[in-house]
């Protein structure tokens, strides 16, 4: 059986026909235009595919949002108020299933992510497992028993608040539009950029900087760990590219923990917050993973 | 069909007949004095509503821990290190479960609570919901399309770190002897006894103490809304009986969600945020929720 996964992204449309066996068989990209342009070249790209591969059994859409993320809904898939031109009330999910006539799943491109990584990535096999993304923006999503946290809606990871020093508290407001310095807006590469007035690549290892926006992730996870309790937290996102970044977050962590926990994976920070597994294409692989999970779940999904 | 229902706490065994359409048809409280005793004598008083009541078709125990909350586990219901004398490696569902050929269920006490006001209180069948219990200590509990997060183990809800005042951080390190100051560690009763020298109960509503709890757990039930997103937020525990704190969480949650949700019920604390809706039985009507919960997930318990 193959799946056609796509990552549905602001700048381009990344689509990959994955077999079960034999991994990535096919792959494309289409540039984000206008839903009309875009999506018409995706359903002419997939028609191709179906006739080469006629055991294609449905398509997975890891989306940018927002998005109605509920299945239950008449409007499963509809982009809601973006600042992406023409995007509003669009929805890829129909109109891929229409034009395909293929069952046809979405969810958002993190929970997207971490369906993957618990599929085919640095989560394998997990129920219970948490996801971050650290780039632009800070979002996260969570696994409890196979479900996803927050349905049918989506959590705020990254809103959460966090104790900081006195000195950063005098020195940078943070860059969130709606909390000032909650995680978003303290340790994501738009904190970075604002306070540090430079991009986070160009940072030292050394930098002074690195010691807030380590801080502030271990606070998260640890947040995470006590509320959700899951088997292991995954970390992904541009930022999360630099080694000595995730060392310190584990020995941050670590030290937040501070021995006490119930679940005894939370007291070694080496195993228990690790960084994602799936590269470039992780989201296409987690469109994927989001129609082979409603594919279990439901039985099918409708078109 | 009628369950029974027991709260085993450390100072007495609340022991209930529940009848599904009836209600409370019998009570009894043994004291904690040792599982021999406490047991055998619970034990002895289940004897005698079996006769009564043919129709009992379950044991669920809300317990005291830490416990063994694995139903997989060979030592389901064990109890570890505790302070509690003689009842360290006491198992009091396997030995209800034996003595009275039942089918016998056990969570810890806060998860019991949570499932006990999911079926008949608060959270009357919310599938997603949370629970904090604010007394000596503070605890709590998450449930995610009908599963408590955590399992095999559970979250440590009053742990969480807290973003505070200096002028709080310069007066008072806080309770807890592992983080001290963690929500437990500023928030309990334990808390407010070591930094005001006073039984909480004793301060009046216009104390300034209360200022620094209601924002330590405002800020609590704004990390359960980004991180697990459930769709209401129940406290119980002995500081709730005071109508004054809930109502300043209330505000102050408001305040730090800044009008940013993604699941709309988050927007409103005045119906997101709810006092327990169940009184002195609580403990035990969640036992019989366990029972329920564990019949309806496993078809049956094991002896």
């Amino acid at each position: 059986m193959k799946i056609i996964g796509i990552d549905a992204g602001g700048t381009s449309f990344k689509v990959l026909v994955i077999d079960g066996s034999d991994g990535i068989v096919a792959r494309n990209r289409v540039a984000t235009t206008s839903p009309q342009e875009t999506l018409g070249e995706v359903a002419q790209w997939i028609d191709c595919q179906k006739s080469e591969h006629p055991d294609i059994a449905a398509i997975g859409i890891a989306s940018f949002g927002p998005i109605d993320r509920d299945p239950a809904s008449p409007d499963w898939g509809r982009i809601g108020v973006t600042t992406k031109d023409g995007w509003e009330g669009a929805n890829p999910r129909r109109a891929l299933a229409q034009s395909s006539g293929l069952p046809c799943a979405l969810e958002t491109d993190v929970n997207a992510a971490l369906l993957g990584e618990c599929e085919l990535g640095a989560g394998l096999g997990l129920s219970d497992a948490a996801y971050l993304t650290i780039g632009t923006g800070v979002g996260g999503a969570a696994l409890v028993d196979g479900a996803l946290v927050g349905a049918p809606w989506h959590g705020e990871f990254g809103h959460v608040r966090l104790r900081r020093e006195p000195s950063d508290i005098a020195a940078f407001a943070g860059s969130c539009t709606f909390h000032g310095d909650c995680v978003e807006g303290i340790a994501s590469a738009t904190a970075i950029r604002s306070r540090w007035k430079a991009q986070p690549h160009e940072l030292p290892d050394d930098h002074e900087c690195w010691v807030e926006v380590s801080s502030a992730l271990a606070q998260l996870c640890h947040a995470i760990a006590c509320l959700v309790a899951p088997q292991r937290i995954i970390l992904g996102g541009g930022l999360m590219l630099r080694d000595s970044l995730l060392a310190r977050i584990r020995s941050d962590f670590d030290a937040v923990v501070g021995g006490y926990a119930s679940r005894p994976e939370v007291l070694d920070a080496s195993t228990y917050i690790v960084r994602a597994g799936l590269g470039d294409d992780a989201g296409a692989i987690g469109g994927a993973a989001v129609a082979r999970h409603h594919l279990a779940v439901t039985g099918g999904v409708n078109a």
